[in-house]
Protein backbone atom coordinates (compact mmCIF):
# COMPACT_ATOMS: atom_id res chain seq x y z
CA UNK A 1 0.00 0.00 0.00
CA UNK A 2 1.28 3.43 -0.86
CA UNK A 3 0.75 6.20 0.73
CA UNK A 4 -0.64 9.44 -1.39
CA UNK A 5 1.37 12.24 0.92
CA UNK A 6 3.31 13.16 3.84
CA UNK A 7 0.19 13.54 5.95
CA UNK A 8 2.59 15.14 8.85
CA UNK A 9 6.12 15.83 10.32
CA UNK A 10 5.71 15.06 14.18
CA UNK A 11 7.94 17.48 15.78
CA UNK A 12 8.52 17.21 19.97
CA UNK A 13 9.35 21.23 21.42
CA UNK A 14 9.64 21.55 25.13
CA UNK A 15 7.98 25.18 24.82
CA UNK A 16 5.11 25.38 22.61
CA UNK A 17 4.38 28.96 22.31
CA UNK A 18 7.52 30.06 21.71
CA UNK A 19 8.42 27.26 19.01
CA UNK A 20 4.85 28.51 17.76
CA UNK A 21 6.27 32.20 17.59
CA UNK A 22 9.16 30.59 15.46
CA UNK A 23 6.84 29.20 12.70
CA UNK A 24 5.14 31.56 12.39
CA UNK A 25 7.74 34.51 12.84
CA UNK A 26 10.47 32.72 10.86
CA UNK A 27 9.03 30.77 8.05
CA UNK A 28 5.80 32.43 7.72
CA UNK A 29 3.06 29.76 8.77
CA UNK A 30 -0.44 29.94 10.34
CA UNK A 31 -0.94 27.80 13.24
CA UNK A 32 -4.44 27.06 12.52
CA UNK A 33 -5.38 24.35 15.41
CA UNK A 34 -3.94 23.75 19.33
CA UNK A 35 -5.14 20.43 20.54
CA UNK A 36 -4.87 18.73 24.01
CA UNK A 37 -4.53 14.92 23.11
CA UNK A 38 -5.02 13.30 26.65
CA UNK A 39 -4.26 9.87 25.94
CA UNK A 40 -0.73 11.10 24.44
CA UNK A 41 0.33 13.56 26.95
CA UNK A 42 0.55 16.17 24.30
CA UNK A 43 -0.55 19.49 23.50
CA UNK A 44 -0.12 19.78 20.17
CA UNK A 45 0.03 22.73 17.73
CA UNK A 46 -1.10 22.59 14.07
CA UNK A 47 0.69 24.37 10.62
CA UNK A 48 -0.41 23.66 7.01
CA UNK A 49 3.01 23.86 4.23
CA UNK A 50 1.61 22.55 1.29
CA UNK A 51 0.08 18.89 1.44
CA UNK A 52 1.74 18.43 4.78
CA UNK A 53 1.23 19.16 8.25
CA UNK A 54 3.73 20.31 10.64
CA UNK A 55 2.98 19.15 14.22
CA UNK A 56 4.71 20.27 17.27
CA UNK A 57 4.04 18.32 20.21
CA UNK A 58 4.40 19.64 23.75
CA UNK A 59 4.42 17.18 26.55
CA UNK A 60 2.18 17.77 29.55
CA UNK A 61 3.55 14.92 31.34
CA UNK A 62 7.34 14.29 31.73
CA UNK A 63 6.97 10.12 31.86
CA UNK A 64 4.70 11.01 28.87
CA UNK A 65 5.99 9.90 25.22
CA UNK A 66 7.25 13.33 24.33
CA UNK A 67 8.45 13.92 27.82
CA UNK A 68 10.94 10.86 27.20
CA UNK A 69 11.78 11.43 23.60
CA UNK A 70 13.37 14.85 24.58
CA UNK A 71 14.85 13.83 27.71
CA UNK A 72 16.62 11.30 26.04
CA UNK A 73 17.28 12.83 22.56
CA UNK A 74 16.74 16.98 23.15
CA UNK A 75 13.68 18.65 20.73
CA UNK A 76 13.65 17.83 17.38
CA UNK A 77 11.85 15.79 14.88
CA UNK A 78 9.77 12.99 16.01
CA UNK A 79 7.97 11.36 13.61
CA UNK A 80 6.70 11.02 9.98
CA UNK A 81 3.32 10.06 9.19
CA UNK A 82 2.16 9.06 5.19
CA UNK A 83 -1.40 9.25 4.47
CA UNK A 84 -2.83 6.02 3.43
CA UNK A 85 -6.51 5.00 2.02
CA UNK A 86 -7.03 2.22 4.72
CA UNK A 87 -4.99 2.31 7.79
CA UNK A 88 -6.03 -1.16 9.22
CA UNK A 89 -4.99 -2.80 5.66
CA UNK A 90 -1.68 -0.62 6.02
CA UNK A 91 -0.59 -1.94 9.40
CA UNK A 92 -1.38 -5.81 8.34
CA UNK A 93 0.35 -5.57 5.13
CA UNK A 94 3.65 -3.99 6.48
CA UNK A 95 2.95 -6.51 9.39
CA UNK A 96 2.89 -9.33 6.86
CA UNK A 97 6.02 -8.38 5.15
CA UNK A 98 7.91 -8.39 8.76
CA UNK A 99 7.98 -4.94 10.17
CA UNK A 100 7.47 -4.85 14.14
CA UNK A 101 4.02 -2.74 14.94
CA UNK A 102 3.01 -0.36 17.95
CA UNK A 103 -0.13 -0.35 17.19
CA UNK A 104 -2.00 -4.14 15.86
CA UNK A 105 -4.90 -1.64 14.95
CA UNK A 106 -5.88 1.78 14.38
CA UNK A 107 -6.26 3.94 17.06
CA UNK A 108 -7.83 7.45 17.33
CA UNK A 109 -5.38 10.54 16.92
CA UNK A 110 -5.21 14.28 16.83
CA UNK A 111 -7.64 15.88 14.33
CA UNK A 112 -9.73 12.77 14.74
CA UNK A 113 -7.94 10.76 12.34
CA UNK A 114 -6.99 6.92 12.44
CA UNK A 115 -3.99 6.30 12.89
CA UNK A 116 -1.27 3.45 13.58
CA UNK A 117 2.61 3.43 14.37
CA UNK A 118 5.12 1.30 13.08
CA UNK A 119 7.93 0.35 15.71
CA UNK A 120 11.41 2.27 14.70
CA UNK A 121 13.50 -1.03 14.91
CA UNK A 122 11.94 -2.32 11.76
CA UNK A 123 11.90 1.01 9.92
CA UNK A 124 15.46 1.99 10.00
CA UNK A 125 15.10 4.50 13.01
CA UNK A 126 11.94 6.52 11.90
CA UNK A 127 9.19 6.63 13.85
CA UNK A 128 6.69 6.13 11.20
CA UNK A 129 3.01 6.88 11.55
CA UNK A 130 0.02 5.29 8.91
CA UNK A 131 -3.21 7.57 9.29
CA UNK A 132 -6.42 8.55 7.35
CA UNK A 133 -9.15 10.21 7.75
CA UNK B 1 9.15 34.56 3.26
CA UNK B 2 6.94 31.30 3.60
CA UNK B 3 7.12 28.03 2.35
CA UNK B 4 5.37 26.59 -0.74
CA UNK B 5 5.82 22.78 0.35
CA UNK B 6 7.90 20.18 2.40
CA UNK B 7 10.60 19.63 -0.63
CA UNK B 8 11.94 17.15 1.23
CA UNK B 9 12.97 14.97 4.44
CA UNK B 10 16.28 13.79 4.92
CA UNK B 11 16.57 10.75 6.90
CA UNK B 12 20.44 9.58 7.89
CA UNK B 13 21.08 5.68 7.05
CA UNK B 14 23.45 2.79 8.11
CA UNK B 15 23.25 1.25 4.56
CA UNK B 16 21.92 2.94 1.28
CA UNK B 17 20.37 -0.42 -0.09
CA UNK B 18 18.71 -2.02 2.98
CA UNK B 19 16.93 1.00 3.60
CA UNK B 20 16.17 1.35 0.16
CA UNK B 21 14.52 -1.67 -0.05
CA UNK B 22 12.39 -0.81 2.92
CA UNK B 23 10.97 2.19 1.31
CA UNK B 24 10.15 0.07 -2.07
CA UNK B 25 9.15 -3.18 -0.17
CA UNK B 26 7.08 -1.96 2.69
CA UNK B 27 5.79 1.56 1.61
CA UNK B 28 5.31 0.98 -2.25
CA UNK B 29 7.78 4.23 -2.70
CA UNK B 30 9.58 3.83 -5.94
CA UNK B 31 13.44 5.03 -5.98
CA UNK B 32 13.92 7.10 -9.10
CA UNK B 33 17.35 8.20 -8.14
CA UNK B 34 21.01 7.51 -6.19
CA UNK B 35 23.46 10.29 -6.69
CA UNK B 36 26.36 10.82 -4.46
CA UNK B 37 27.20 14.46 -3.20
CA UNK B 38 31.07 14.75 -2.85
CA UNK B 39 31.74 17.57 -0.88
CA UNK B 40 28.90 16.17 1.84
CA UNK B 41 30.67 12.67 2.23
CA UNK B 42 27.10 11.30 1.65
CA UNK B 43 25.04 9.39 -1.19
CA UNK B 44 21.75 9.68 -1.34
CA UNK B 45 18.32 7.62 -2.61
CA UNK B 46 15.07 10.13 -3.77
CA UNK B 47 11.63 8.66 -3.30
CA UNK B 48 8.42 11.01 -4.42
CA UNK B 49 5.40 10.94 -1.95
CA UNK B 50 2.98 13.84 -3.09
CA UNK B 51 4.68 16.68 -2.90
CA UNK B 52 8.16 15.73 -0.91
CA UNK B 53 10.87 13.72 -1.50
CA UNK B 54 12.18 11.20 1.16
CA UNK B 55 16.04 11.70 0.84
CA UNK B 56 18.09 8.50 2.85
CA UNK B 57 21.44 10.01 3.08
CA UNK B 58 24.22 7.10 3.55
CA UNK B 59 27.68 8.71 4.65
CA UNK B 60 30.63 7.99 2.56
CA UNK B 61 33.18 8.84 5.50
CA UNK B 62 32.95 8.84 9.71
CA UNK B 63 33.83 12.12 9.66
CA UNK B 64 31.69 13.70 7.17
CA UNK B 65 28.17 15.31 9.03
CA UNK B 66 26.20 11.88 8.48
CA UNK B 67 28.48 9.76 9.71
CA UNK B 68 29.17 12.06 12.39
CA UNK B 69 24.99 12.44 13.14
CA UNK B 70 24.59 8.79 13.23
CA UNK B 71 27.23 8.16 15.68
CA UNK B 72 25.60 10.84 18.33
CA UNK B 73 22.26 10.09 17.48
CA UNK B 74 21.98 6.51 15.69
CA UNK B 75 19.78 6.20 12.39
CA UNK B 76 17.01 8.53 11.53
CA UNK B 77 15.56 11.84 10.71
CA UNK B 78 17.66 14.46 9.85
CA UNK B 79 16.71 17.52 9.00
CA UNK B 80 13.64 19.24 7.11
CA UNK B 81 13.85 21.06 4.14
CA UNK B 82 11.06 23.84 3.26
CA UNK B 83 10.85 25.01 -0.93
CA UNK B 84 11.64 28.84 -0.81
CA UNK B 85 11.29 30.68 -3.97
CA UNK B 86 14.38 32.98 -3.26
CA UNK B 87 16.79 30.88 -0.46
CA UNK B 88 19.23 33.81 -0.46
CA UNK B 89 16.62 36.14 0.68
CA UNK B 90 14.88 33.81 2.85
CA UNK B 91 18.14 33.05 4.57
CA UNK B 92 19.00 37.03 5.01
CA UNK B 93 15.33 37.06 6.13
CA UNK B 94 15.92 34.55 9.00
CA UNK B 95 19.33 36.03 10.17
CA UNK B 96 17.72 39.60 10.07
CA UNK B 97 15.03 37.89 12.92
CA UNK B 98 17.67 36.76 15.23
CA UNK B 99 18.11 32.79 13.53
CA UNK B 100 21.72 31.47 13.43
CA UNK B 101 22.66 30.19 10.00
CA UNK B 102 24.55 27.01 9.42
CA UNK B 103 24.98 28.80 5.37
CA UNK B 104 25.50 32.42 5.03
CA UNK B 105 24.82 32.02 1.50
CA UNK B 106 23.14 29.53 -0.62
CA UNK B 107 24.93 26.58 -2.05
CA UNK B 108 24.58 23.79 -4.57
CA UNK B 109 23.00 20.58 -3.15
CA UNK B 110 21.64 17.11 -4.68
CA UNK B 111 19.68 17.47 -7.82
CA UNK B 112 21.08 20.63 -8.33
CA UNK B 113 19.13 23.00 -5.80
CA UNK B 114 20.09 25.96 -3.80
CA UNK B 115 20.06 25.35 -0.49
CA UNK B 116 21.26 26.21 2.77
CA UNK B 117 20.96 25.50 6.42
CA UNK B 118 19.62 27.32 9.45
CA UNK B 119 21.29 26.03 12.45
CA UNK B 120 18.95 23.30 15.39
CA UNK B 121 19.95 25.91 18.25
CA UNK B 122 18.09 28.47 16.55
CA UNK B 123 15.33 26.33 15.26
CA UNK B 124 14.41 24.64 18.47
CA UNK B 125 16.18 21.16 17.39
CA UNK B 126 15.21 20.81 14.57
CA UNK B 127 17.96 20.80 11.61
CA UNK B 128 16.27 22.99 9.04
CA UNK B 129 17.06 23.87 5.23
CA UNK B 130 15.51 26.21 2.70
CA UNK B 131 16.05 25.15 -1.20
CA UNK B 132 14.86 26.01 -4.59
CA UNK B 133 15.25 24.98 -8.07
Amino acid sequence: MTPTHIEHIGIAVKNLDESIRYYENILGLKCYSIEEVADQKVRTAFFMVGQTKIELLESTDPEGPIGKFIEKKGEGIHHIAFAMSDVAAALKDAESNGVQLIDKAPRKGAEGLQIGFLHPKSTFGVLTEFCSK
